[in-house]
Formats: structure tokens, sequence, C-alpha cells
């Protein structure tokens, strides 16, 4: 009997299924459609006989599993999902666990747990990232889901997982849900990540002057400081890879400037919003992927809006030297905003995610994989308290120190006429953040002025409601009918 | 027989109540607790004997209108409004009307219509703005829902509503949900404004070293300008307003700096995200929201978070006109932003929402109301199929002229230490939207480096996938599979 199953032999599947076997484990393997059975098989067979079996029918892939049984599902997220479930557990039994293992809408998860639990099937959601290299040779792994469960495949997981210094990419995230959660918030990072990068590339570009070999040569250089990680490293190889389909240029060059997405960026935006989370950075790095997806619009509008008609002059070298520290700067306020959206997920969930468990797992096998990871994990290991990464000692030290170029950066942006949505917004939630006082008191007075909605002072307890003038009738007791308000579910949208 | 029936006694809906009866129309209204009839009753004697009867029984207060019914429903959103039309529909009729004047998420509005369409009730969802003051003097008002039912209440709502130069601030809006989705957009651009106004507040008092007399009356100033608006009225009556608790000093220095908020706001930047519409100045509008709610969190900050060593030194004049122009051209790409979202949003449901008619019926009864929706009514009665309200030739030209002042703000601001998100991501909506292209080919390179993701070309047609490194596999039809990624629905939540 093998020692476990994977569902769902796309590229993702057909890796994370030969990374099992690689490790020693004894895996089942089967898809919807049987050709691609074979070509596992037979990979299987050419990477050193490794130990997999194909099936055909779902019925014998799933009797072929040790009890109590335990498969990975890796189908396209959504609808799939849930007739992949439906398929396979009608072969299966109590204390039998399901892993999915896609990009999954966490609710999704909560209701597939739900449906499970009558039949005594445990379900798992686990985020997985590295992509196809990271499947086969070791991906970060996200799971979530019951106890029990977990202990069941962690001596599978712990294996498949990247390997860094600190032990496997992998932890126990939490209940059911956790896992996909904490997985769409590294894309959401990522995401900020990737549109940093892409702001450096610009600056440099255009108000620096490098060409691609200089930008290789800046990028490699940086890979070797505080800011060293896979998509630093990634870019570099980019910027010199010249173009393979004309032989004449540099491939970057040639790339349409619209970027795809498939979506968990977007949630992670749009959970930031619901649980009144500001995410600035990873909200500027989304939109910045909706206005790159306009390009016919920007084409025609670049005929009709103007730039500044003097752009200011300033020595390339401190252009990079200023631009690494806004990068950085920027990178630390992108993942205090993506530990602070899952804290407060975890806190209204009661999941007790562990920060600093999830820095680490991330620091291998994923997209976001980063020499800083370890800070990260080690400000929150000091600390499982701390409110905000942004003042660990160590983290607040470097922005301090590094802001002015920061700011030179950003500056020479607006000035230039180039937009650093990302620098811009990570900067804006620092000036937010380290501010005793904003100037939020004004909008709360005109709250108060145009809808009575009552406002709270700095000098005494409770909620006032001023006459601002004399139409302003008396709205009686302030304290009450704001309370009220708060209270209220009314605004809520409903399930 | 009554003209028309107002369920939900609260602060909006006995002045929206007043509001129809001053209008000649005989009013019978309705509350689940009876206490507010009454109250209604007496207001309606005290201003002056308008036509308004009580009703404490909710199936006298249906039968008491003539045929076919129309009720306005004033109750909290949510769950309260659907036990209220369980409880009204029971006495209605198939061709009578139901319209829901709250703040409703629209989804809630079409599930509505659907389980009311049986029975032949008709229902619409209609925004209401302008507060308690607007309710009963003249709101504007945004209704959806069928054709046939917007005519039944045609009479009414045009005499209700606000009137301006061009007629009474209200039309068809739209099928059900159009008319709280423009709403919803209403709000969020509201908050945008806002925003803006608390950011020219922070650069004219800390920069400019601007008093509270002094705002008032720059305020009071800017107010006879292309900014002549609502909200730059009511704050210019806040800076003036002494504080009435203490006598001494300013209500606004008084007001706690954290900004409450009921949902719209959240709404509309999870709805921009689900639309691929960038609404940069709205997100930040809202991040700043949710920073100012950290207060603690901000104080602890503030001491170990350090700013700018130096800070520059600029005349006051000029930072005064500068933050005009600024904060204008701000709010240009924030309301261009807001019709973008009703535009997709119409497009994707098939509202055929009309731009021009929604800058309109918004020139009077409600918060965002200004002299300079007039403009943006024109832009698109010019162009109804304008792309974006920058590109059009008054706004473009605005723009180009006045950008010089809106960077020399947003510069000081980097320099000072001062956040201001929405200048800066309005800005940067405008640096990327003029520019044929952005640096989103890098990030498009990246992801076809790190996922197979493929990549169109500059030069041309079809998809493509680049051995970027030895160990990148050819990946196949790099066409066929992208197609397969972009036809998926996997990774939309489900319903």
């Amino acid at each position: 009997m093998a020692d476990v199953g994977l569902y769902g032999l796309a590229v993702m599947g057909q890796n994370f299924a030969l990374n099992m076997a690689s490790k020693g484990f004894s895996v089942s393997v089967c898809n919807r459609s049987p050709g691609k059975v074979d070509t596992t098989v037979q990979r299987a067979v050419d990477e050193g006989n490794l130990p997999l079996k194909g099936y055909k029918q779902p019925e014998e892939f799933v009797k072929s599993l040790a009890k109590p049984r335990k498969i990975v599902l890796l189908v396209m997220a959504g609808k799939p999902v849930d007739a992949t479930i439906e398929l396979l557990s009608q072969y299966m039994e109590a204390g039998d666990v399901l892993i999915d293992g896609g990009n999954e809408w966490f609710p999704n998860s909560l209701r597939r747990a739900e449906t499970l639990a009558p039949k005594g099937i445990m379900f798992m959601g686990m985020g997985i990232s590295g992509g196809e290299e990271g499947a086969r040779n070791g991906p970060s792994l996200m799971p979530g889901g019951p106890r029990e469960a977990y202990d069941l495949i962690e001596p599978i997981i712990t294996k498949a997982a990247a390997q860094v210094d600190d032990g496997p990419c992998t932890t126990y995230v939490g209940p059911i849900g956790a896992g996909n959660y904490v997985k769409m918030v590294h894309n959401g990072i990522e995401y900020g990540d990737m549109q940093l990068i892409a702001e450096a590339y610009e600056i440099l570009k255009t108000c620096a002057g490098l060409n691609n070999d200089e930008l290789a040569a800046v990028f490699m250089d940086w890979n070797r400081t505080e800011l060293a990680s896979y998509l630093i490293e990634i870019t570099a190889l980019i910027f010199a890879k010249r173009d393979d389909v004309t032989s004449e240029g540099y491939v970057v060059d040639k790339v349409l400037d619209k970027t795809g997405m498939k979506g968990t960026g977007r949630w992670t935006i749009q959970e930031a919003a619901e649980r009144n989370v500001p995410a600035t950075t990873m909200a500027a790095a989304l939109d910045a992927r909706y206005l790159s997806g306009r390009k016919e619009e920007r084409v025609a509008a670049s005929a009709v809006l103007e730039g500044p008609k003097e752009i200011p002059s300033i020595d390339r070298a401190q252009i990079i030297s200023d631009c690494k520290e806004a990068l950085y700067c920027s990178k630390i306020v992108s993942y205090a905003q993506g530990m602070n959206l899952i804290r407060e997920a975890s806190d209204q969930f009661d999941w007790k995610v562990d920060l600093a468990e999830c820095a680490r797992i991330w620091k291998g096998g994923c997209i976001i994989r980063a020499g800083f990871l370890d800070r990260i994990r080690a400000a929150y290991a000091r600390n499982v308290e701390l409110p905000n990464l942004l003042v660990d000692p160590d983290f607040a030290g470097e922005l301090n120190s590094k802001q002015a170029s920061w700011r030179r950066i950003v500056s020479l942006c607006v000035a230039s006429g180039i937009a650093c949505p990302a620098f811009s917004a990570s900067l804006g939630y620092f000036d937010s953040y380290r501010k005793a006082r904003l100037p939020a008191n004004l909008t709360q007075a005109q709250r108060d002025f145009f809808g009575g909605h009552t406002y709270e002072r700095i000098d005494r307890e409770g909620w006032f409601h001023c006459a601002w003038t004399a139409s302003h009738k008396d709205i009686g007791d302030a304290t009450q009918r704001t309370a009220g308000e708060l209270s209220s579910k009314g605004h809520e949208k409903e399930k």
C-alpha cells in the first residue's frame, strides 16, 4: 500500500508527486485525463525509478493507499476542487486526510471541511509556493487544518519541503483556512516585491541611464547585500538574457508591458480592506498591474498628457545607492503590512498563527525567499507581541538611518515624472505610522458636521457632537448614538 | 389614499418623509418602534401641517396607500431590510413598488429583487446622499430598478431631490443594483475628497504654519475657485469653530485623530480590485482611515521612528498656492477613478449607466457636490466614449499646466516627513496613465521566469516563453498554455 496519493497531474502535481517519491515515499498518482498518468509514471522511471504508481480509476487509486489515507489534490482552484472531492471522498473513510494544495480562497476550504466532517474525513488547505521547480525540489508548504491530520502528513511534507539552515520550510500553520490565508498573503507580498523591483528598474534605467548589462550587474551586486533574494537574483538573470526570438538585443526590451495575474494578489487587497489593515504597498502593486493592462489607453494618453518640463540631473552612483536603500525600506514596510494582515485574520478567526514561523517557512522554496526573512523571524521570535515590524529595534534603526535615501528617490521620481507608486505608498505608510497625531481629526470633524457621526476628544472621555452651525440641531445623547452605530452589523455584507 | 409610504423613521427616514410631504405628496409613515411615528407626525404638524399620517400597524400602513403602492424603506442596511421586506410584502400586491433607500451592498438588492419577482412586486435600490439636512431639503437620489417602477416614483422623487441649474438631482440610473453601486462609488469619492482635504490641512498647518483662522480664510477663499464644493465650505466653517465644550481654543484641535467609517468606502476598494480598476486615490484614503484608527500604535511608534533631520523652508504663499493646485489635480484623478469604476461595473452588468448623468445628479444635495461636477458632466456629454477623465481636453490641459505645483507639494511632503498618501497616489496614477511604456515588462518577464506564465512581445503577435536558464525546460506551445490560464475560472471566488 502506498504512503501517499496525489490527484491532479498538471505541472505542479507531477512535480510534487515526483518530489515525494524522490524522498523515499511510495506515491500513487491519478488524474482526470489518463494521458498525464502515463507521463508521470514515465518521468518517475526516467528520474531514477522512483517509487510511484499510476492509476486511471479513482477507486483503484484511493484503494491503493495505506490507511489512514493521505491524498494531496492539485487541481484548478474553485469548482474542480469540489468535483474532485466529491469523486474521491466516496471511496474514502473516516480518519483519512484530503489535502488541497491549490491557491484557494480560504472560505472555500472552511466550507469543504464542514462538508467532509460528517464522513470523518479530515480536510486541509495547504499553500504551496515555488513554482514547478520548487514543487519538484522543495517548495515552501503552508498547511492548515486539524492538528491530527497535520501529524499524519508531517513526516512526508517535512521531507518534501525546501530545507534551510533552521529546518524544513513547513510548519503547522493553523486550523483550516489558515494555510490558504498565509499563502494568499505570501502572494500579496510577492506582488509588492515585484512592483518595487520594477520601480527600481525604471529609476535606474530612466534617471541613471543604466543599460541592461549595467542593470544586471547592479542587481547581481544587490543580491550580495541585505536585499539578497530569489527575485533580485532572477532579475539580474533576466536583464542579462539575450533575445532568443530575434537574436537581437535583450528579451526584457521585447516583453510587452502588460502584467498578467491570477487572483491571489487581488484577494489580499480585498481581505486587507475587509479586516481594516492598511496595505498600501501591496495595493499600489495591484493597481500598477491594472494600469499596466490598460496599454492602449496609456498609449493614447501619452499623446495628450505631458510630463515635467525640467528633469533633475543627479549623479548616477548616488541614484544607484539611494535606490537600493529605498527598495529595502519599502520592502520592510510591505512585509510589515503582510504580517499585520495575517495577524489580524489570525486574531479574528482564532487561528493562533505564529508570525515567526511564517517568516521562517518562507526562507526557502518560495518566490519571496530572501535573506532578510530570517531577520523578520528573529524580530517576531524576540517579541511575539510586536505590533509592527517597523518598531522592531533593528528595523527601526535601519529605517531611521536609510530614510534620507528613500526620500531622495521618491522626490527624484516626482520631479522626473516617473511613477513610483509602491515606493511612495511605503514611505507614506512609514510617515503616517510614526505620527502620534495625524490630520484625521479634521476628517472626523467633517463626519460629525455632515452626518452627525460624533467625535472623541483628546482631552476627555466620551463621544461628542458639535453644533457646528445654527442649523445643527442637538442630536441628543451622542454616546448612545455612536454606540448604536458601532454595534450595528447593518453595513456588513451578508453572507 | 396616500401617494407614498415611508417605513423606518430614524433620522434619514423622518426627514425624507417630511421632505416628500412638504412637496405636496400625501405620505404615510410607519416604524418598528411606534414612538418615532408620533415624533414624525408631530414634526409634520410643527413644520406646517404637512400631509403626513402615522401608522403603527404595518398592515394598516400598507393599506393606506393608493395602488400601485410605493413604499420607501429607510432601515439599517443588511438583515433589517430583509426583515422589513418580509413584513411589508405580505400586504402588498403585484405592481406595487418597494424602494430601499439605504446604503446597501448591491448584490443584496439583486437578490431581493429576485425574491420579490414571483409576487410581481417591483424592487428598487436607491442611494440617498446628503445626510439628514439633504434628506429634509433635497438630497441626491440614485435609483436603480425596473424602468416601469422608476416611472411610477419619478414624479415624487424629482420633486424631493435637490434642484440645480439643469434639473433635479436624480435620474434613472439603471436596473437593480446600479443605484446602490453609484451611491457606493459616490461614497468612495467622498473618502478621497476628505483625505485630500486632510492632507492639504496638514501641509498648510505644518509646512506653512497656518493657524485655524488662517486655514478658515484659505478654505473660504478656495471655495470661490474651481475647488468650490460643500466639503471645502464646511472645512472652512470647521476651522473657525470655537470649542463649545471647554470654551477654550477651537473644536478641530480637540478632536481625536481617529476616523470612523461605515463600510461603503471599503466596498468601493474591494469592488475596484474585483473589476481590475485602479483606484489608487480612494485606496489611499481608506488606508489612511485604517492608519488613523491605530492611534495607540502610532503614539508608541512616534517614540521609535524618526523623521527627516532637515526640513525645507518654502515661502508660505507659494505653499498655499501650490497646495490648491495639488488638491485640484488630485481630485480630478480621484473622480476619474470613480467614474471608471462605475463604467466597468456598468459594462460587466450591462446597466448602461450614463456617466454624464451621474456627475449631474451629484451637483446638488450630496456630500460631494461641487462646481467642478458640471465640468465632468460636460466632459462625458461631449464624448460618451471618453476612456478617462484625464484625457478630456479641458482636464488634460489643467493637469498639464498645474502639475509643477502638484509635484512641488508632494516633494515638499516627502522631504518634510509628512504623509500625503492620496496626493501621491493621485500623482502616481497620472504619471503611470500618461506613459506609453511602463516597467511592467520586467514584472511579466519575472512571471515567465518563475512560473512559466509566458509573455507577449512588442514586435510580434502571440505568446512566448523564454528559456531563461538552462534549467528552464521548453514548456511547449506557449499560446495554448496561456489561453488555458486566461480562460480558467479556477481562481475566481465562488459565490
